[in-house]
């Protein structure tokens, strides 16, 4: 590569510490250097050009001023303003210093919020093998929103068949796979969203026992009782908040919940959960936080098991993919109001 | 047994809601009926003598006019107005119609704050012997808080060598275990109190590592960081509240919280703990409830290892014993006054 080329990517103009609004972002550019060969492959850099990124709630945390999250682990370390914001993606190698890649590669790895990546040495790459399915389903499903729900599911919540299984934020890319794996497992399974065609998908397409609009829902308490007559065993929370409340509210003895993201906390504008801790003790119940990458020990079950259901019919992939680099803004405000049905995430480029 | 026997004991007159006081309880007596010895037999009823009870803070849940602790479980089932109330205790059977105990033996079970208990068929009771120590371990130490300390720190917190410990409520009977349990182990460990006197002892008798008084704290936050520089491991939680909150801000990845007890929040003056959630996923911590009866398959053990750690003067057992009925009111309230060093119980009678 000795052209130069123009990289576009978003970036932030600010920490944003409450709901993002379009203004926090702006669109970048950069040239990127055409360094000679040689110095390429010195640095073992490889450059990639984006075609699907990935939209995904957690990367509000990485840019508020301080987040407890940010000095926790190096993957949410915080967003730089001015600079590009890593994501994960899919895309092809357009030059490579590093002996693991060549120009062509099709790769799926930590990309960015632009049009190219530079990827340094040890960063997260992979040679991807599409395996007859779309590009996209490398970016949610075969991904960490696939490995995310198996792992929370299987590993974190320990389920039995038969038992009673509340997934919140369930037409998400998570919680409709969470749902879905549930229901093969042999679980009762119920799920929470907020517009009326959600739960209409929820039941119809991916199959859950019931559904229901929380937002036409005064008391979510009452609520949950109504559809877990016989209570919940296992809550695969993904929004935090009352919502929380209530299913603890209505848990069984024994009962697990797998804390895999707490939406409506993230822009501060709902009160935090503040669980019964009288519940807890009683009903013994699990509450454990989880990130996917911890189980990449389970990767390679995770993958077969998935894409054996997915070309056997038996689970949906659910996505929501808006064109165009500068669409990312938008797409990300959207997962805050609950736009999206399934995996968010932005096509950047033609695969050419 | 022919006589007629009077058993005065302790009653509530009314639920209680939030704090309580003396005013709220009575001293009723009852006449324990003379049957004949072929209708105690076809009961299978045993009428034992009380000589310790135990006074647990827990207790305070069954009197509230409703608990979701109450339908959880059986035995935190709602107190009855003007009734006895069960305790754990060590007593001497004077009666018997079931086979398995006879008058004389020396027993431990589910008793009452009174001075006399009609244990029905099915009731818990054993035989009791005391392996050389006073009656009072057997209600504390070498009892369920005892199994409580063992089974929540081992079996819950799930220890490794030099993990770093914070205990709450340190000082008192479950708590005091945990911290020795914890040192004997290979962790080092910090606890919290309400007084110097208290932080004295656990610094001093006890061996924790260090030890602070929260009252003198204004930012428990600040405390805990001063504390552990590194992060705290395992957090093993008897009260709930701010410190809860605190201890779940300086936790370590992988952290795990014990939910023992949440003694601050029993009494509803204090806020409850609203720990979190984005520290919960990103540091993966896991928060369980648990409930000491659910460990009985670890009893065996427990108990050989506890023997053992008391007889080399490994651990001390605190006891904090008020004498005769009466008292118990008082002792009870004392709980959520921190007034206790150890294990409250109350010393109904003499064992002539």
């Amino acid at each position: 590569m000795e052209e130069i080329l123009t990289n576009r990517y978003i970036s932030i103009k600010h920490p944003i510490n409450g709901a993002p609004e379009e203004s926090d972002f702006e669109i970048k550019s950069e040239s990127l250097s055409p360094l000679p060969a040689d110095s390429m492959k010195k640095k073992k850099e490889v450059i990639v050009k984006n075609l699907y990124v990935s939209i995904d709630p957690y990367q509000l945390n990485r840019m508020k001023s301080h987040s407890p999250s940010q000095s926790a682990i190096n993957f949410a370390s915080p967003v730089t303003i001015g600079q590009t914001i890593d994501a994960y993606g899919v895309g092809r190698v357009i030059a490579s210093g590093n002996p693991a890649f060549e120009k062509g590669d099709l790769v799926a790895g930590l990309l960015c919020w632009g049009e190219y990546t530079v990827v340094k040495e040890g960063g997260l790459l992979n040679k991807l093998d599409p395996m007859g399915f779309p590009l996209s389903y490398h970016v949610g499903v075969l991904a960490f929103s696939g490995l995310t729900a198996y792992a929370g599911f299987f590993e974190v919540c320990k389920p039995k068949k038969g038992e009673k299984v509340f997934v919140s934020a369930a037409s998400g890319s998570v919680g409709s796979l969470v749902g879905q794996y549930a229901k093969l497992f042999g679980c009762y399974v119920v799920g929470s969203a907020g517009t009326q065609q959600k739960v209409d998908l929820l039941k119809g397409k991916l199959g859950f026992d019931d559904a229901f609009n929380y937002k036409e829902e005064t008391d979510l308490k009452a609520a949950l009782k109504r559809y877990f007559p016989e209570g919940i065993d296992i809550y695969f929370d993904n929004v935090g908040g009352e919502m929380q409340e209530a299913a603890v509210a209505n848990m069984n003895t024994f009962g697990r919940v797998a804390v895999c993201g707490v939406i409506s906390e993230y822009t501060k504008k709902n009160k935090p959960s503040a669980p019964d801790m009288l519940d807890i003790v009683y009903k013994r119940i699990t509450f454990q936080g989880f990130l996917a990458a911890d189980y990449m020990k389970i990767y390679n079950n995770f993958i077969s098991k998935t894409v054996e259901y997915l070309r056997d019919g038996k689970i949906q992939a659910l996505e929501d993919i808006l064109y165009g680099l500068e669409t990312i803004p938008s797409a990300f405000l959207g997962l805050f109001l609950g736009g999206n049905v399934g995996k968010k995430m932005v096509k950047i480029a033609e695969d050419e």
